[in-house]
């Protein structure tokens, strides 16, 4: 199925408005990957996935509506030019709203994390984007619309529409109208991630290739739907029953398990460096020693620690300068 | 089924003689990995596996009948407590033969291959103690016997019965008395083994815990049997037709893929070290300008370089010192 397909079902074909907008969304840590797409158009993904929302980290974009026949993009106050990568995947998402009329903006996107580290930069800009556009173009959407909108720029923007625990569902649809974010009731005080910054440079191979790489080579990928169903089941579980062990045991298995996947690919993907299996091993380390650490890292060598608040004080003797959000306040 | 009960089908209860004997094993590295057991008392394999052996490295043993009530066993010229690991593997092996009767030994094993650092000393130690047993109790077993009998000391060490390539095809029976080491006729004379050594020091979790580990925890785990198959087959293809691309290729994607199960295991089982990961982004670098070079590992941080004497010396400029063992001559 088509983008433009979906977009008829949400979207006017003429917009009622256009004005200038600002929002802001947060970037989103997945403690259940989403990995695989079972329709790479639409990003609907093979499996469902929960994440936790990073507060004040994350993206704000600006749209200013402009005269001229394309988009300018803006990113992190320096101009792209129409060809880069970023600025091409912006202006064909706007494509989706504008159709054909007339429509350009000055997209203005400002990350306070490191771009394309494995921060999921791209779920919180598509995420705000998709709220400043349903602003700029009066479209009035509910949160449960704009993340199926959010979905088709980036796949995990359909979570980063809404703060802490957040559960998208794979859905069965093949419009993808089920397949979206849906924020969990339960909270956390209390609850951590630290971000432990290996390499903060450009991926050499992004997730979306990365990920049809892993589905279409490695035999062990066969096993990852399961495994991923089994986990969102025992995360949800751990969420219910506030179980910090339960909740950090299957996140770091789910995110190791992820990457196994990758490593078993041809060619083979591994997105760590030497320092990202220096930090792992000093994580194992802390845990043997009885604080309860965990970690989760995305497609990139960076990794989220996963801890709670009384022993952050003792996690930065052993990461120093360690960047800590707390999702859901202390 | 226990040990015991196959021993007798091929072991008289009663020795003939005891004399002293010394025997060579060599080494061997899977190019398709066995990970798993169907059968822990009898080391019986969930898949067929296949190896080279590594021509003069490997384990050289001697048994020379003692007096005393007990095996004296020395590694590498030193004698072991008979408390240690190895000590008590080595005399749990000569009981099989022994039975009831006052036949002690002094074993001498020397490896002239680093000692449990994922080069298999085990497989070459007890193939070689198997031979000199063979030949100090004149049992005079065929090859498949011996390989089946070598097989219970340490699963791999039925391939290190014989050199070249090496079939372990896994079996069907329950006794094992199909599951045993099968030399290929095919050779490949210039087809060469580079010893990458990260760390010489004995793992943290030996091979046998860790693959029971990963049978039982890793939910990747249960794609790897027919992955293992599949590769068995492309790498028969590759030895046939002498396609070191083919070859190369499947020995690194299997190994990265057994690396994979354990790095979904919990707790994690990671074997490499950041020194490892540097090596493989090594080799990749080097593939990426055009150098045939592929790696496997086996459970353990070290890499073993898969490549044709004509790259020997532009690889040596990038791994120098590398050890390099030619298992069909030049």
């Amino acid at each position: 199925m088509k983008r433009t397909d979906v977009l008829d079902r949400l979207v006017p074909r003429v917009v009622k408005a256009s004005a200038s907008a600002e929002q802001f969304a947060p970037s989103n840590i997945a403690l259940c990957k989403y990995w695989g797409k079972r329709d790479r158009e639409l990003n609907l993904p093979i499996n469902a996935s929960l994440s936790v929302s990073l507060d004040y980290l994350g993206s704000h974009t600006r749209l200013i509506p402009v005269d001229g026949q394309r988009d300018e993009v803006w990113l992190n106050g320096q101009q792209l030019q129409p060809g880069a990568r970023f600025s091409q995947k912006v202006s064909a998402f706007i494509d989706l709203f504008r159709r054909d009329q007339d429509l350009y903006f000055r997209v203005e996107t400002r990350n306070n994390i490191p771009t394309a580290a494995g921060l999921a930069s791209s779920a919180s800009g598509f995420a705000a984007l998709t709220l400043a556009l349903n602003d700029a173009l009066a479209l009035d959407l509910p949160p449960e619309q704009l993340s199926i909108l959010a979905r088709m720029g980036s796949g995990s923007a359909c979570r980063s529409l809404f703060t802490g625990f957040v559960q998208w569902n794979m859905g069965l649809r093949e419009d993808g109208m089920d397949s979206h974010g849906i924020p969990l009731a339960r909270t956390w005080p209390g609850f951590c991630i630290g971000l432990v910054e290996i390499d903060a440079a450009e991926k050499a191979t992004d997730s979306r290739s990365g990920m049809q790489r892993t589905v279409e080579t490695a035999h062990l990928y066969q096993s990852w739907p399961l495994q991923a169903a089994a986990d969102l089941s025992k995360l949800q579980q751990a969420i219910e029953a506030r179980d910090f062990e339960l909740l950090g045991q299957t996140a770091e298995q789910n995110a190791l398990s992820m990457h196994a996947t990758m490593i078993a690919s041809w060619p083979p993907l591994l997105y760590w460096q030497p320092e990202s299996v220096a930090a792992m091993q000093k994580v194992w380390q802390l845990r043997a020693e009885g604080m309860p650490v965990y970690f989760t890292m995305d497609a990139g060598p960076n990794l989220k620690l996963l801890f709670q608040r009384e022993d952050r004080d003792a996690l930065l003797k052993h990461f120093p300068g360690l960047e800590t959000v707390e999702p859901f306040g202390p």
